[in-house]
């Protein structure tokens, strides 16, 4: 199988090495041509100068990108240039109806398409562990097996094109509930002056056990937000499902509430730290307060 | 050690119970004295026809009722009654401050007060494996420690007075949080198609992953919501974190959130459930949507 990768950012990169490494990268095409070209001598696989170049060389074609838009236009793109029983299988985060585009219209030249966002971040790109999501047809599926193996620990098909971008939507959704369940009740603890890290014990042990208070909990407490997992990341993926709710004609109260509070991160300059530093907004609220106070 | 407990609840007499089974138990009083008796029968412990009565024949007293003001009305009318040295334990759910002022209120007599808030349930009220979350002076702990392991399996002394009751309230501020997260993704995966049993086994292995995906999540996929824990209650205890927040001159969005949607739940006769029914009102908001867009 020839796999062609596009898009080699910082989840794209150690993807597309992690199928060198298995013996099924042909070639890469990325927008700046530096980085692909100085990709293809380290690992020493073909550059296509063009992504058609590289749909004319290749079975399978994996795309890692930024956009909705993106991800159109490259199918557009290429769909000329791709065989009939080509591949293509997109690990970009985009929304469920842009996966259904993509798909329909690779579809009118017998091309097979996945929706395969991925969770697990730079960490579990780089080993091979990351989480897929997959949208699709059955049998594109069982073909695209090799590959996904090749980047991805834990790989689940959830439906029709568009089920992987939905359950990755519903997977950022209670992310950002949780952010907002932890830090909101760490913040009130801290006004409270209890000892967090016993907090973090106790209530781990219990209703309140989660993922992200075992493993976030301890920036709070140290007020240090590594990554993780970029707040300007986490508010493109919630915009996301937040025009896919709309699509259904409804606001998501947890989506728009966190969106708002990100916002705030963003514009002071928090962009780069971890989602868990969403614990700074609820800080301020205490805070804002607790000045308040003072001039009364 | 001679105990009296007064509050025979729902998780007050599993933990009598457990009481009279470490030999620690001597009298018990109720409000509806009916109970009371039927329990000593059964027990094998003695009836107190009033609070001062059982005060004066016991060295530590445990309390386990619903409202602030009964805490601090009961402790107002057992404090002549005690001996100096003695010792109150109190395994209400109530504000920070009202275990503060019931503390003050006892340190007159040279009577210690401990405000021990419990989790875990009537199942672990029943089982002895309740989290309890202490807040008092050292000594006082210490003094009670054979009471506390009589009916809970996990203890934890974390500050002075009032600082259990602000644990509790930071754990039911969690889990509102986290209940609103769950909640709220599994009804946008519902309306978009997803496969719910597929999605609670997948996200729980990553960064989503929390107790109450994995235990409540099944509840949402058959539309049944056993207890667990009541809605009416945990909307009781978030008032108590609402006053809390009050207090320190601020709202908390989360709880605010939460407090509307369950009143939504209690309106509508769901007071009994347990609160991963808040699902019900997730779902309406995709329901009622749907209905808008037929009559367009």
């Amino acid at each position: 199988m020839s796999t062609g990768f596009i898009g080699l950012g910082a989840m794209g990169l150690p993807m597309a090495a992690n199928l060198q490494r298995h013996g099924l990268l042909h070639s890469v095409w990325n927008r700046s041509a530096e980085k692909a070209a100085a990709f293809a001598r380290e690992h020493q696989c073909l550059h296509a100068q063009t992504p058609e170049a590289l749909a004319t060389e290749c079975d399978v074609i994996v795309l890692c990108v930024s956009a909705d838009q993106d991800v159109l236009d490259l199918c557009r793109q290429i769909s000329g240039s791709l065989r009939a029983g080509a591949l293509v299988i997109d690990c970009s985060t985009v929304a469920a109806q842009t996966a259904r585009e993509a798909a329909a219209l690779l579809e009118n030249n017998s091309i097979a398409f996945l929706d395969c966002p991925v969770s697990g971040g730079t960490e579990g790109a780089v080993n091979g562990t990351l989480a897929i999501m997959v949208g699709g047809e059955e049998s594109a599926y069982r073909r695209a097996l090799p590959v996904l193996k090749a980047i991805g620990g834990r790989i689940s098909h959830l439906g029709p094109s568009g089920a992987g971008q939905a359950s990755k939507a519903t997977n950022q959704i209670m992310v950002a509930g949780i952010n907002q369940a932890v830090t909101e009740a760490m913040a009130f603890a801290k006004a409270q002056g209890l000892p967090l890290e016993d907090l973090i014990d106790l209530l781990g042990a219990g209703a309140a056990g989660c993922w992200f208070l075992s493993h976030r909990g301890p920036n709070m407490v140290n007020g240090e937000y590594p990554l993780g997992f970029k707040v300007e990341l986490h508010q493109k993926d919630l915009g996301i499902c937040r025009e896919m709710a709309a699509g259904m004609g409804i606001k998501l109260p947890v989506v728009e509430m966190t969106m708002l509070h990100y916002q705030r991160l963003l514009d002071e300059g928090y962009r780069d730290e971890d989602i868990s530093s969403l614990f700074r907004i609820k800080e301020q609220m205490f805070a804002q307060n607790g000045k308040r106070d003072d001039k009364q």
